[in-house]
């Protein structure tokens, strides 16, 4: 109807790579993290909400993937010529908060957060600019046992949300073993680290890539390079045999706990011993508490993307088969990571402060929880309380304010009356259970008509038509009982629900 | 220690207007916030999230107050050179989604929502530029029970969060009454809404100040204009006597329930006499619900800033009495407000479509109910599990884990354990109600301390010496017995919780 003098109509759309989530996607991640909240407050962590829009100086360029060190953050310059952006993590803000508020919080200080986190890369498909995420840190906690502790908070974590033990392996392994193997290796030196850094960089993405590309691939990786099947050719490390083997070593047997096997870095690698020693002494504080490899399991093979950890790394594995996009099984794979990251608050304050930390992919384990049919209990749609006389609205409101008063989720129709049909459209569309209908008739009678509106579906899902014949589709009860009449058929259900 | 050659460090600081929120005050928010979900689910609304970004062009240049059309957004270009966003409300991102998802969504569609806006105001004390907001909006329904609903509704919200029946007052109030009275007066002409746009404002933020200013101060503004104590000149209407009384009739006898004095409307304005129709159409439906005058009442003073609201409005007013910063005794006021609005999504789709909800200003809610004392209860602070052996670790970290596996907030120590006293002093400054404590000697005879941290405030506090003389300030029991002690000591201090 616009005239075409008018100016352009605005599009409805959100901006490209942002989404909005509807109803049951809302509330299943609100459980989900309350969930996961309980957990961490079971273990001291406080929660902490820091805002959305940080400076660009406080930010820092600390972007997490050393692959991708120049993507980029939402910025803009505020009146003052000051760089303000959106936070790209929950770490970086931590960092701030800990050094902001250093004589008032607590040390340790042990904090959870949750919310949403924007990064301006390429949107993708199921690749989003503003996503969840929900951390853990202990911010000045020298000792390992920090580290213990949010593996095993991780552990009860996952359990609390529905992944049962045996779904998942949390794998840890060490920065400083893994630097430890390297200048064994001879490609780190620890008096001059920006030696070495291309090799290094090959070296910890060919480790990275074992599950993927096997010892082969591996060992190819580290000598003069790779093709792979579809002919691309990644380019070696082009180390030495000797160098190789050594590396080599990490990965023997997979992912079995063999710190044994790295006996031949205590001669060889200060920074090797100590990493071995950490991770032994973590297993230790693990068992004590019932932790099991069954749960928590020491893992050389562990690399974890981010430049700047310096101790201890994690991550949670799911693993259970899903089909992936062509139909073939595979393992479901990572759903949180973290480490210890002692040099981030050092940034503002010029004083290292140990810290380590985890943080849950929301929307992966989300769809896990899909996957497993455990994503929590879907809203039930309302009671519909239809309007077959316009001019009697206000008795249609008051048995909405009845139900209502009852607990009984319910709505009167607010659409135009008119088409009764579009009335059990609309409750069919909100997955209205039960529609309640007076016209002139029923009320001269004083009495309401309920009609059931999953009955026939139920019928045909979950019970044989034996069980239910005698059950009417719908069935007329005085006005003074619609509340009580409503709930024994709410109830009937209930009992059905999987 | 930094040298003078150094780069400059990054502050550590949170952009001007923008600010953090620790433990309690997130905790606090979140359960108000689920308590309010609950009531706007009971009444069929469902939630949405939408993206905190949007298009510049999808936002428009609805920023909601009429005196300050020009305060901004954050802003910037992408890549693509689209101008993107923050939303500075929760109403402009629907009126998008009901645009974009018309096919997809019932109709009506109730949805409410919450989470930070953003505006680019300058800050000052106690004004920032993120903060929460919570909506509750009917979308495409064009009767004014959809309006009745939301009021009940809020009274519903305010009840369930701890704000008491006789503490608060919803107010409810139309626009077409208010067109109608200008009209009736001269200063609105429905065929040419442009003209006398002037005397309008002047004569609406005249109205709006009635409970500030009085019948004389409005009587001023609607005139000549008005000096106020401190020598500041605001100018007037310039209305002549007979345009000025039939505005103040609208005002005659303050917040009662006048409609009746606007007979008058029924011959002079078409416009107002629908308006009082549909306030007529809002008291019926709710009394008959049972919200009468005590919670929902008709006053044709209230305002409302917003320039879209086209039909009903309505404000939430909290009327017990707080001490201002002065010391004087003042209303509390404003908590939440709202109104119809029914050409926000026809700026896309080119088709009017009816739309009415809420807004509840969440930080002034949660302030009411601090001051109030029911802003919900204090998470506990943790069992601090002391170290005293740097060896056992291992043994701490078991205690610990038993404590929370039996459901209690527990940490171990996990700061420098060299110094016992600064375990001690982090424990005051968790809040921490026992410390554990397990040196050599206790180790080799099996047992564990318990000392009790807040029994000397307690008893300073809630009981006489007499109820607490016998019991002493540390227990030792047999380290199998730990969490029946512990679960013991804290069942005594919630008997005494306030």
């Amino acid at each position: 109807m616009a005239k075409d003098k008018q100016p352009r109509k605005p599009r409805a759309e959100t901006p490209k790579g942002f989404r909005d989530y509807f109803g049951a996607d809302v509330i299943e991640r609100r459980d989900m993290l309350a969930k996961i909240s309980a957990v961490y407050e079971r273990y001291g962590f406080d929660p902490l909400e820091t805002s959305a829009v940080e400076t660009v100086e406080a930010l820092g360029k600390f972007l997490p993937d050393v692959d991708r060190p120049n993507e980029g953050v939402f910025g803009w310059q505020d009146e003052d010529g000051d760089w303000l952006a959106l936070r790209y993590d929950l770490t970086a803000p931590l960092a701030r908060v800990a050094a902001q508020f250093r004589n008032e919080l607590p040390t340790p200080y042990r904090r959870y957060a949750f919310g949403p986190v924007w990064r301006n890369e390429k949107p993708g498909p199921g690749r989003f600019r503003q996503f969840y995420q929900c951390d853990a840190d202990t911010v000045g906690a020298p000792s390992v046992a920090a580290d213990a502790e949010i593996c095993a908070m991780l552990a009860d974590a996952l359990e609390e949300v529905g992944i049962e033990r045996g779904d998942y392996i949390i794998r840890v392994n060490n920065r400083k073993v893994l630097n430890g193997v390297l200048e064994a290796a001879g490609v780190y030196d620890p008096n001059d680290p920006e030696k070495f850094v291309e090799e290094r960089g090959i070296v910890l993405r060919a480790i990275d890539k074992f599950d993927r590309l096997g010892r082969e691939g591996v060992l190819a990786l580290l000598g003069e390079g790779r093709l792979d099947p579809s002919g691309d050719y990644t380019k070696g490390a082009n180390l030495t045999f000797e160098q190789r083997e050594r590396i080599m070593i990490m990965l023997k047997g997979g992912h079995e706990n063999n710190l044994a096997a790295f006996d031949f870095l205590a001669e060889r690698s200060e920074i090797g011993k100590q990493g071995i020693e950490e991770l032994e002494e973590i297993q230790d504080l693990l068992a004590a508490q019932g932790y099991g490899p069954d749960r928590i399991v020491i893992d050389p093979s562990v690399v974890r993307g981010l430049g700047y950890y310096t101790g201890p790394v994690y991550e949670a594995e799911l693993t259970f088969e899903i089909l992936d996009e062509k139909g073939r099984k595979r393992q479901f794979g990572s759903v949180a990571g973290g480490g210890r990251y002692d040099d981030l608050v050092k940034r503002f304050t010029g004083q290292a402060v140990p810290a380590t930390g985890v943080s849950i992919g929301v929307d992966r384990l989300l769809a896990a929880l899909r996957a497993k049919g455990r994503a929590g209990v879907q809203a039930p749609g309302p009671v519909v309380v239809t309007v077959m006389d316009r001019d009697r609205m206000a008795d249609y409101m008051a048995m909405v304010g009845d139900l209502r008063r009852a607990g009984i989720r319910a709505e009167m129709y607010l659409g135009n009356p008119k088409n009764f049909g579009n009335q059990l459209k609309y409750a069919d569309k909100r997955g209205s259970p039960i529609a309640i209908i007076q016209g002139g008739v029923e009320a001269a009678k004083g009495v309401v008509i309920l009609k059931d509106l999953i009955l026939g579906a139920k019928i045909a899902e979950n019970a044989t038509l034996e069980e239910w014949k005698d059950r009417p589709a719908q069935v007329e009860v005085p006005l003074t009982e619609l509340v009580a009449a409503v709930q024994k058929m709410l109830a009937l259900y209930k009992d059905l629900a999987p």
